[in-house]
């Protein structure tokens, strides 16, 4: 029947497992440890162990027609992961990650991709970019990722590694240090890290009272919360990361012209500090002709099944 | 038999028409001025008598499979041009090119889009990116124009006008300001108009002499001689070109992930003095996993026959 497929997503301390049907809905789903492992043999067989209970306890046995997974640097073309140096079996190696998990599932069929690619079709299929063919996913977490896609497919480009907007220059003078090891990248400023900083940096710099002030580690959660309560220091600092991410959206658009630009992630669960600034600016730096013509959307997903759904929208293009 | 094509390249000042067979060789070609024509009616009448001239010169009457037109504005998904106001017959209109010429040539179908997606095409079909799949086209004229080329397919985007790379931003603040309405464009330090500009900034600004100092009204073919007779100035203005197209470039690579980036146009003759600043500029501003990776490649179509391939190869895939 091959009417079910399973999503794995996997974190740098956990991985997250789910069996899917073709309207979206996980039918069950568990979480393993992935930062236990240093070796990548124990922890495949784990993924296979995990993924066998949860097929029958769907009771979908010989009706799984494949298996996506995001994880990071993932590769589509080889279906390996590369340098993944959050990851605790990943290191500076070269993880034949595809091949190894068919060969524990008896064969059957792996595609894999990095999390935001995953995302991104995850958002084709079950959600916010339903119906779209052109648009590019944004997620807002510890890092910017990326997920493009055109005439309806993922751009991976030469290599399988395409889509790395994070790392675009923001700030092309005096950026901030970035752990690629360049400077001035938007996930500097626009991640949830990246927005801590910018608080922490702005309460340095000046006496102005806030809310933050009294706080020991100022996390993208804090200056969220500060905001929700008027926090005048937390909205600015919403303000400038929402400057940040529209004038590269701008850049974004004059290259593939999407009808959206779909945001994904942490932070983008402050929509209402941030799609008001990100709209301003992109507005005002994109050419004339997309002035007010492209979308800013949120994630539709639900929020527990997100990671999964993603994965899992991928093997159905198997 | 729907052996040959025809290529239409529409300029400012001349249309440039060709029969063009599979291999690439411009069997008849002829040029009318676009300049004369203030109707589109009168114009397309003109093109058509030529076309059945050099279409009837080259013995292939009956073997036209159709018509590619490369031209400003010009959109693939509606075969219409818009807003072209460099075109005598274009101002603020919406023309439907293609529509037109298709009913002037008995029904022959009509492909039509901007003149950098053109010579994308004519440089996959024909020139030096001939294999790839993933380039990315950057053409140098009197503006900067791009043409992104993803999986063997042009991208058009939601609405047809995707790659517009001369008008990302390359300078954020106090930018010189572009014929688009924005200011800081690539286009506008990147451009032939751009590099004159550098150019005469930088004598206003200095007492350094060169050659460039006699001349009233510098060219970027003035630069071109003066740094060919080793002029410092003439260089360094090349320098700083390179440098802000190679900054840029590594952000495309963000994107898209090319194979190379593909120059062509009038100012990518200067390849000698803008390989080197380029690819220096590019290999320090992109991600450690492109660095050295992506070629700069030059246009391999011959100067004169070039904008007609570009157009015709666009009629082989109607």
């Amino acid at each position: 029947m091959n009417s079910h497929v399973i999503g794995i997503d996997v974190g740098g301390q956990t991985t997250k497992l789910g069996v899917v049907d073709a309207r979206g809905t996980v039918l069950a789903q568990t979480v393993i440890r992935t930062d236990t492992y240093t070796d990548i043999e124990p922890y495949i067989a784990e993924v296979a162990e995990a993924l066998n209970k949860i097929i029958k306890e769907s009771g979908t046995e010989g009706n799984i027609k494949g298996i996506g997974v995001g994880a990071p640097n993932g590769n589509y073309y080889t279906g390996t992961i590369e340098n993944a140096v959050n990851l605790s079996w990943g290191g500076t190696k070269t993880i034949k990650f595809a091949e190894l998990l068919s060969e524990a599932m008896n064969g059957l069929p792996v595609a894999l991709t990095n999390d935001a690619n995953a995302a991104a079709v995850g958002e084709m299929t079950y959600g916010a970019a339903r119906g779209m063919k052109n648009f590019i996913m944004i997620t807002l977490g510890t890092g910017v990722g990326s997920g493009i896609v055109i005439n309806g497919d993922v751009v991976y480009g030469h290599d399988g590694f395409a889509g790395e907007l994070g790392h675009v220059a923001a700030v092309r003078n005096n950026g901030r240090t970035c752990n690629c090891g360049k400077t001035g990248c938007l996930e500097t400023y626009a991640s949830a890290i990246g927005m801590a900083r910018t608080a922490r940096e702005w309460l340095e710099l000046s006496d102005e009272p806030s809310l933050l002030r009294s706080l020991d580690n100022i996390t993208s959660k804090d200056v969220y919360e500060a905001a929700k309560d008027g926090d005048k220091l937390a909205l600015r600092v919403f303000d400038f990361t929402g400057k940040m991410l529209g004038r590269s959206f701008a850049d974004f658009i004059a290259f593939s012209a999407p009808e959206a630009i779909v945001l994904f992630g942490g932070l983008a669960r402050a929509k209402e500090f941030l799609v008001g600034p990100i709209e301003e600016a992109m507005n005002a730096n994109v050419l004339p002709l997309w002035k007010n013509k492209v979308k800013i959307v949120f994630s539709q997903l639900k929020e527990s099944d997100a990671a999964i759904l993603g994965a899992s929208a991928l093997a159905w293009e198997l």
